[in-house]
């Protein structure tokens, strides 16, 4: 029948999505990341959200052709193996045969890639970066991460190309939760901007943040809770998005001096939550960087927003 | 006989050479870039040149198989013309047929490209790039030019790819002599450090830098200059060139956690002239700012030296 399974692991939520053969999503299931049981917990949770997912297209997940996987932490697609996925559950501290557990519980073969490439993959394909040959995908969430495509090819270097989130924005700049120091993500991401929520709450600065995080039942900021206090205009979190927005500004512009890629496309949980008036603003902020002005690239927000990477990782699986 | 000509164009030199079938050099000629005769006076400037280095290699011009140029400027290498390349003669603000002249010139066909993408090319093809098959240039000298070579072939993007001395290091930072703020080649630009180097000194800093410039004849302050003002301890020079080497250390590993290119070579009139040692210093700069820091990439001193450039345009010549 053609139908393929693709999961979106990120360290909030589990996405799946059920697509037909011209990529149309036939069945989706959203499940919070289950934080307490450890990998197996997170792999039986992505189990039941493809079957949920399957369930709605009415198709046996053994009969799927295959359910594609983008995944954070370090992945070997060849092995079928994720290690180190600290977003995920802090204790993902080994390397887990994803593939080969998910392949037995679900019946069908396992294809998996990093999160942010097959999110670009995606956007390149099917969204907002089909017009062009080359692109970044900057990703705005928890971190900031970034796809490179090049000639209508994935670039990815060593393994790890794409890291625009520890691109340096200020040298001896902000402590970034990576360790280093001015990493654009110690601006942008969304961790980072908590953490310094938190610091600056402690030093006296009033916000509502907190209080929407905790009547939304949240454990952390989430972009939900930024983009209600944006709303209502809270000061704090006004701020840190201003200064999150400059310093995205500024790393992408960095990275289009040096690579020259016909478009950027912005997505992300802030970057798809916060849409299209804070993309135009990222956009201004990297205007008076791009080197060649007279010709900026296209800025676009991600097309296939929330479900962008599922449908992304549904593309590991080859008809 | 297979010999090609190379001439490597700058504001302050021009260098030519010949070179055999293998790119040994049989002649080369160097004379400082004549700065009153407008673009007409630097064309003529290129052509001398050219025929000193025959006349060492025992050929005439006519008899070569071409002659390549590495400019500055906006380069339109099937025009043959470069714009705008105020970098060699503040007036050449227009665009001039250098292909067509210097052919009729030197009865030889001519090649034209951009500079630091010659010089990338020389490197990756005949000096310390060699061992990879993806590679970043870095030509540190007036300004900070970058040249990248993916799978083994240059990476141009729209046409622009490779501005790494305009990737930002510090928002809001230094102004730039682009007009732009926190450009890392507002640090580590030869043309920066001397402005900063000028201001410093009305605000009462001591330092012999001009002193030096003046017994050496020179009108600017040229790496040799600062090569000297550091061999005795000059407090500013040390100063300013501590900050170009933290500068070009966080800007390079920017573009290395983007792009993740197997190594970086380091050339330009600064690079070259400061040699191994400060490409080791440059290198622990770049340390803390890798992303994959268990994997950096090798760093070398550019192979070819100050003929790299010239070499590297030799290359434009097909056999």
């Amino acid at each position: 029948m053609g139908l393929r399974g693709g999961i979106d692991l990120g360290g909030t939520k589990i996405q799946a999505v059920i697509v037909g053969a011209s990529h149309g999503v036939r069945g989706q299931a959203r499940i919070p990341t289950p934080k307490d049981g450890g990998p197996d917990g997170v792999i039986a949770a992505m189990a039941e959200a493809v079957r949920t997912a399957a369930t709605e297209a009415e198709v046996e997940t053994s009969a799927l052709d295959g359910v594609g996987i983008g995944s954070p932490g370090e992945v070997d697609p060849d092995a079928g193996t994720v290690t180190n996925a600290y977003n995920v559950v802090p204790d993902w501290n080994r390397t887990i045969s994803v593939g080969d557990i998910l392949a037995t519980e679900l019946g069908t073969k396992i294809g998996l890639g990093n999160d942010v490439r097959v999110a670009t993959a995606a956007e390149f394909r099917l969204g907002a970066g089909k017009p062009y040959r080359s692109l970044l995908g900057v990703f705005w969430g928890t971190g900031v991460g970034g796809g490179i495509i090049l000639n209508g090819s994935p670039w990815r270097g060593r393994g790890a190309a794409g890291e625009i989130g520890h691109m340096v924005v200020r040298r001896n700049g902000a402590k970034c939760t990576c360790g280093r120091e001015g990493c654009m993500e110690a601006y942008s991401g969304r961790r980072a901007m908590e953490l310094e929520a938190r610091r600056r709450m402690k030093h006296g600065e009033k916000t509502a943040l907190f209080k929407i995080m905790e009547r939304k039942k949240r454990v952390a900021l989430t972009s939900g809770v930024w983009a209600e206090a944006l709303e209502h205009n809270d000061a704090l979190a006004t701020d840190l998005i201003d200064r999150a927005v400059a310093a995205l500004g500024a790393g992408i512009a960095s990275a289009v001096n040096l690579i020259d890629v016909e478009a950027v496309v912005i997505g992300g949980g802030l970057g798809t939550r916060l849409g299209e008036p804070y993309v135009a603003r990222i956009e201004q902020q990297m205007g008076p960087h791009l080197f060649v002005d007279a010709r900026p690239p296209a800025v676009h927000l991600a097309a296939l927003g929330d479900l962008g990477g599922a449908i992304g990782a549904s593309l590991l699986i080859k008809r």
